[in-house]
């Protein structure tokens, strides 16, 4: 049960964005910018991102809506399966291992991010501003990760959910309507 | 030396936002609603729970920003120093002791705050909203200082550098304005 008064048709981030409108809009805001908005990442690259950190921290709800969306914008499932079981051997190119690497160092903490993870990405092809996105789209689902399960919001557990999401996640992107997520239900 | 180049007049998360404007604008924005927007919490307590989780990180620039903002806005030093060692000896109120828990349990991880955490937060007379904006603050903090340590920005290690940060964070707040930080050179 969510520690505070959730919808409980809107689970996970969405009963929560939905809790307090005025600050949920520029965090989708942001959201949007970041995953959706232009970058020589693809769209299914920086779900891998919000995929890894969520994966890291443990966040179902997180884990499974990014996971789908990665899967649905990539078209295949090998790929978030890999690089949860180990990035350096997982499918992606080697700047978007040694960015998912960088990734998994912000999620346990800023400082765990080293030069030589920093020289590794550039030496791949990273750009800075790719660096500068990755770090901070991972310390982004630092922040989601953390509201979904401190607020202990409901996690549906039907793979089905989390396709409908990922297809509005895929198609529409991030920013705000009530409209958009009101057929989310559980 | 941070890992990507940001303009070094501008040190700790403002280089960093300096970066990429589009998406300063509205980490900015939340920031501001949540610190300084209308709320039955204090300007100072939720400075309070900014630095006890930029504390736990061991972000420097962050603890040293927010204890000098909180300082300035309650008036005295003694809070920070004392919720810094030991939030349940310290000199805040019961309500503030249960809030600055759970954020310090957010800090680690969202999965870290118990029901019986929020129990106490409830008896001690806190509402759903400020348990909502406390999980929220720490969670936006722990974005914040992977953004500073992840990059890697430079932290003055002046005091009077923090003195002139928290007279600009406590009278203007956070929104956006490339003039309001021009004056903040290392």
């Amino acid at each position: 049960m969510p520690h505070i008064p959730l919808d409980e048709k809107l689970p996970g981030i969405t009963g929560i964005l939905n809790y307090r409108l005025d600050t949920a809009l520029p965090i989708r805001e942001l959201t949007h910018i970041l995953l959706r908005g232009n970058s020589t990442l693809t769209q299914g690259e920086r779900e891998l991102i919000a995929t890894i950190v969520s994966h890291g921290n443990e966040c179902k709800f997180c884990t499974a809506a990014h996971t789908a969306a990665a899967d649905l914008l990539l078209g295949e499932k090998e790929t978030t399966d890999s690089i949860k079981k180990d990035i350096a051997l997982s499918s992606v190119s080697d700047k978007m291992k040694a960015l998912l690497i960088i990734a998994k160092a912000v999620q346990v903490s800023g400082k765990n991010v080293t030069s030589e993870m920093i020289d590794q990405a550039k030496k791949a092809g990273a750009t800075d501003l790719e660096i500068h996105d990755t770090v901070f789209i991972a310390a982004l689902f630092s922040w989601y990760n953390r509201m979904v399960d401190g607020l202990a919001s409901v996690t549906p557990t039907d793979p089905a959910f989390y396709s409908r999401l990922a297809t509005i996640l895929a198609e529409k992107g991030y920013l705000s309507s009530e409209n958009r997520y009101a057929g989310l239900t559980k």
